[in-house]
Parts: C-alpha cells; structure tokens; sequence
C-alpha cells in the first residue's frame, strides 16, 4: 500500500493531534529502519498504522481480545495496551495489510515482547522518540537510538517502567520480560 | 524449637555479620508479626533461619532448586536468590522444620511471590529493615511499616526493583509479580 493511501485511511481513524504523531513516528521509523538495517517499507507501514484503533471504544477492543483468543491478562492491565493487538487485527481486517511482520510490529508496539524482532523494535522506539514526544527521558533516548537499537529500547523500557512505578501503577509482564529479554541479551554480547 | 538453640543452629552456618543481621531480623519479625497479628514464635523461627543457607557453595544450591524440582527460572538470574528456596529445603532437612508456614516464609522472603501471606510478608519486611540495614529508602521503609504493611512492602519491592533497573541487571519475574499483586489488591482495598 502506497504510503498516501495508507495516511487517508488512518486519518479518517485518529485525532489531529494522534495523525501529527503518527506522521512523526513514520518519519522516525523509516530514520531507523534505514540506520539498523530494515525494511523502510515496512517500517512505513507499520509506523502509519500503529495507532490504528487508539480511538475505537474500549468494549470494541476486549471483544477483539476475547474472541481472537489474544492473551486476555491484558485486560487486567490498562486499556492503553489493548489498542495495540486490537489494532494488529482490525488493520488486517479493515485495511487488508496482511505482512505478519507489519502487524506484529503494531500488536507489540505499547507492550513489547521477549524476543522482540527488528522491525518490532523500530516500531516501538519510533513511538516513543518521535520529534513530538517531549517528557522526561526522551532526549537521552534519542541520543542513544543515533547508535545502539537495544540500549535506546532498554533505556525507553526502563523509563515506562518506572514512571509506573512512581504512581504505583501495575506493570503488564510483557514488558519487564521484554527488559529482562534485552539486559540479558546485551550481557552475553559483552 | 527455642530460641537459643535455633539460633545456635544458625550461628554455626554464618559469618559474624551475617548472624548479627539474623538477630535484627529476628527482633524485627516478632515486632512486625505482633502489630500485625501474625504468631510471633512462626515469626521468630522463620527469621532466624531465614539465611540459613547464605554460605552454601552456589553447586550445592543448584543442585537443590533442580533435584527438588524448585523453578529452575531462578537460576537464570542472580545467586543472591538461590539461597531462600534452598534454605527452605535446607532448613526442613537438616534442623528438622517442619512447618509449612515458616519455610514458605524462608522460600520467598527475598524473590517474594503473589499472593504472599502475612508470615511471608513479615519475614521478606524484617529482612528489608532490620536495624541494621542502611541504603537509600529504608528509613521511608520503617515509617510506612509502622502502620501499613502492605505499603511497606510495594516501597520495599519498588526500591528493589528500581535498584535493578538502574544497575540493568534483570529482574525475576516473581518480583515483578508481587509488585503487581500487592498495588492491584490495594487499589480494589481503595
């Protein structure tokens, strides 16, 4: 899908301010997708339709988690992470995007996951450093992402986790193991 | 078992140090469990052989956690929580405890573990502030234990957990757990 059409469809989803930012996650994904050796099309895509279902009502999400048999702890946790796979399945169903790196790069774009893949990984940090994003943490963020993928993904985790720390807020386990995942893979490159 | 001869038990397992840290814990418990009405002889006895196998060779320990089928996950990550699960075995087999109480309370008072009952509580708390305990968030610590148990233990486990973080060192999932137990029961006590 060519990247105006993609933006059309999305548009019609989202707020303006939720369109600026995902325009800036486009542009932000593409940067790394280039600079850590992926696909810029992919991350293209991924990127535009990563906040597909942010605005579809709550209830609309937990049926799509229910029924598509979609790891239902999610829905003891914040109604922030259910856009993500919701949105991994109403992009295929709606838009007809049917590359599972596309789509597995939306589901795991607010949770992460142990393992998580290139493309994956882009996705996430793109979010989390688009020029839009001002809070504290993301300027280092951004420096580390110039060089080193895992230590940004790392750094953006470890952030997340604790400002929900701070407000004593639960953490959903996807993402601690997405930073175990990560610390104990960086120890055995060192 | 009476004091004095568990303690002397202990001493003979432990550096100087180590049994002078045991007795705090152990004054600490019985003061814990009688403000929150746990038994404080459990209390007592727990805390007393809670590092029982805090010297062990690491092999020995090892060797337990896998010929006793314990979670073999733990040894993915650090030693320093190797000794709780084999102490627990330890102090069954070798000093004759058998109370189920007071092993769990020795088996999880450093990984902690959901749904911890309020010996399990006592015990990982006294261990956290025994008097002679003294690093950044431990004197918060006494305070809220004054009167709110449960809120001790998130400020422990917060602490513990962002001490980790900054050291990028992983973080056992257990911890992680008891985390989002404890502030996920205290938002439905709200």
């Amino acid at each position: 899908m060519e990247r105006e059409a993609a933006l059309q469809i999305v548009k019609e989803q989202l707020t303006e301010h939720r369109y600026i930012h995902t325009v800036g996650v486009m542009e932000t994904a593409i940067t790394l997708a280039k600079r850590y050796g992926a696909n810029p099309k992919q991350a293209e895509l991924a990127a535009i339709f990563h906040d597909y279902a942010k605005f579809r009502p709550k209830e609309d999400m937990k049926k799509i988690i229910i029924e598509q048999g979609y790891p239902e702890d999610l829905l003891d946790y914040s109604p922030e992470l259910w856009h993500a796979p919701a949105g991994a399945y109403l992009v295929e169903h709606e838009a007809g995007i049917t590359d599972s790196e596309v789509l597995d790069a939306i589901r795991y774009h607010t949770s992460g996951r142990p393992r998580m893949r290139l493309l994956e990984k882009i996705i996430y940090l793109a979010d989390y450093i688009e020029p839009g994003r001002s809070f504290p943490g993301v300027e280092d963020t951004r420096i580390i992402a110039k060089s080193d993928l895992d230590g940004a993904l790392i750094h953006s985790i470890k952030n997340t986790i604790s400002f929900l720390l701070k407000k004593n807020q639960p953490v959903y386990p996807d993402t601690f193991l997405t930073y175990n995942d990560l610390v104990k893979n960086r120890r055995t490159d060192e």
